[in-house]
């Protein structure tokens, strides 16, 4: 057996010496995205939320296959060129990201972690080059909020009102190519999570079920890298949204970890306050166009040096919801470096 | 940068120059499978279809759990000694892993392959550990009749007759422990797949929409590491069932690839051929508990020196089925050495 220098570092975290590179992002967002405040940062804004298809389901692997082809051109590639694509969605059997990869032609694998699924891609993509088994790869997640409605809750034509606490899934979608050489921000290390529950079996509230998750997951890290939260400029969160990133606050505070004036949730960001969006925004897109669009070209101008990006996914089903059962989430954390110029 | 060498070779593939090491395995299986041909070798059989829960959802992620405890006792581990879960099953947010990833509290990265998952769980892990990111992972899948049928299907209670080309997903699950040292069979190489769809529509096909896959990755695996099918002692498919089989072994032939005598299909194999079970078995479960109960031990024993696994999945879902799409599919695959005593 070939010795091998172990790069694990403590419970759930990994080190990556030879720093993968983002070489591009790429986003595709819907129309209420358009209209946020975030609007202006997308590659490919829909102009109606068929985008030109006969269903949603479809619409939404359309955006898919959409970002990974505008991330692959940003980063001067091609197809061919492309190892492996990661990535996920939040539809039964993830058949946006199936099917997408069925029209891309790229090697793929599979991820599920719900709305995690943008910062779980990385985190697998990031190993896989840093070991060596990937020159460059494609990482990607979407949503779309019609697609989710019709699955996870009621025919958005009855008109259902929602709890103040319910969020309100992304249209959109996220790609970034992660490659073992070129220009661009760095990843530095990751972090694999674990299942929390503690218990919110209100399916509604997904930003509280998600809270712990995402504190667990930032204790884990820093934790096992040892060090102080202010070793990153910004912590970003996935989808907690208004009540979740209050409460992920509250957890990190009794935890002595201070992210005070560096914490950042996509999931209250990127739709404008203004619209009745409740708790904010949510879905695998969230993060993704978000970091995607609007974080990744700030690590690339270096006005972001360091930061986590942890992206936060309630693991229920519908079947596990009508059988009563607690709505476990999870986050994985991927550590990058700002671009040096 | 730190120099890297490449581990890649071809387009798909890559090699692993530390050989991880499947520790051990373990395998829970449903009343069926206990009563076919491979029942005697199953570590543990059901008694009734529900393992004392109050839903077959409940018994599946039971098992999936009862399955991974298995396989860290064998490896003569604990759990807190396994870095990372990787895994998934068929069902809708893949909830029989999550939740069982809740129970386990591994660090856990859900993979949706279909029922190429625990292929495709075993190909990350051994990229992850043999990268020097983990030292132990537990890959593992499941399935369950009951729950696939009334996902998928109809209500079993209607008694709705099946077309001979349709399968019987397999009840049960199979967790493989994958290591950086220690004794066992060892992984040489991985290839990964990528979706194939021939435009089969009849979602009761799923052995001739998976062929394909099947027949490609094979492909693949011996193009990119320049190898003869006689490699291997036996090359492993996970479920195409009786025509799916016929149908990769007549794509085979027309690539020119012979591999008579040496070829094994699991959903072939676990039902009792005497029952009327169709074109045979499938699921998750399928070649989780036919690769880790029947043959791991004829790696172990070395038996079986050199071995190529791959698991078939078909990645449709009820909605892509409704809209009239066809069934695309994908397969991964593990090259095993056996283990020199």
């Amino acid at each position: 057996m070939t010795a091998m220098k172990t790069k694990r570092v403590g419970k759930q975290s990994a080190v990556l010496p030879s720093k993968p590179v983002i070489l591009a992002g790429g986003s595709v967002a819907g129309l209420d995205e358009a209209k946020g405040p975030l609007g202006k940062y997308f590659d490919y804004l829909l102009e109606e939320d068929l985008f030109g298809e006969d269903s949603w389901e479809k619409c939404e692997r359309k955006m898919f296959a959409e970002a990974v082809e505008i991330a692959i051109n940003k980063a001067g590639k091609t197809k061919q060129d492309i190892d492996v694509l990661m990535g996920g969605d939040l539809l039964n059997q993830i058949i946006s990201a199936s099917f997408a990869a069925r029209a891309l032609g790229i090697p793929f694998l599979g991820q599920y972690g719900a709305c995690s699924t943008m910062s779980q891609s990385m985190v697998v993509a990031a190993m896989l080059i840093d070991g060596g088994f990937s020159k460059y790869a494609a990482c990607a997640a979407s949503s779309h909020f019609a697609t989710a409605e019709r699955q996870y809750r009621l025919p958005v034509e009855m008109g259902t009102q929602k709890p103040v606490q319910a969020q309100h899934t992304v249209t959109g979608a996220g790609c970034a190519i992660m490659a073992a050489e070129g220009a661009g921000p760095k990843v530095t290390a990751i972090t694999i999570g674990k299942v929390e529950d503690w218990g919110i079996t209100d399916s509604n509230n997904m930003g509280a079920a998600m809270a712990p998750a995402a504190a667990e997951t930032i204790r884990a890290h820093l934790t096992d890298l040892q060090l102080q939260p202010d070793h990153y400029d910004l912590i970003v969160t996935g989808d907690l949204g208004k009540l979740g990133r209050k409460l992920c606050l509250e957890l990190l505070d009794e935890m002595n970890i201070n992210v005070q004036g560096r914490f950042y949730d996509c999931g209250c960001e990127v739709l404008d306050s203004e619209s009745d969006k409740h708790s904010g925004a949510s879905g695998c897109g969230c993060s993704a166009i978000v970091f995607n669009g609007y974080l990744l070209p700030k690590l690339q101008r270096g006005e972001i040096k360091r930061m986590l990006f942890l992206a936060t996914g309630a693991l229920l089903s519908q079947t596990s919801v009508m059988q009563q059962d607690s709505v476990p989430s999870i986050a994985h954390a991927v550590a990058i470096e700002g671009q040096v110029n």
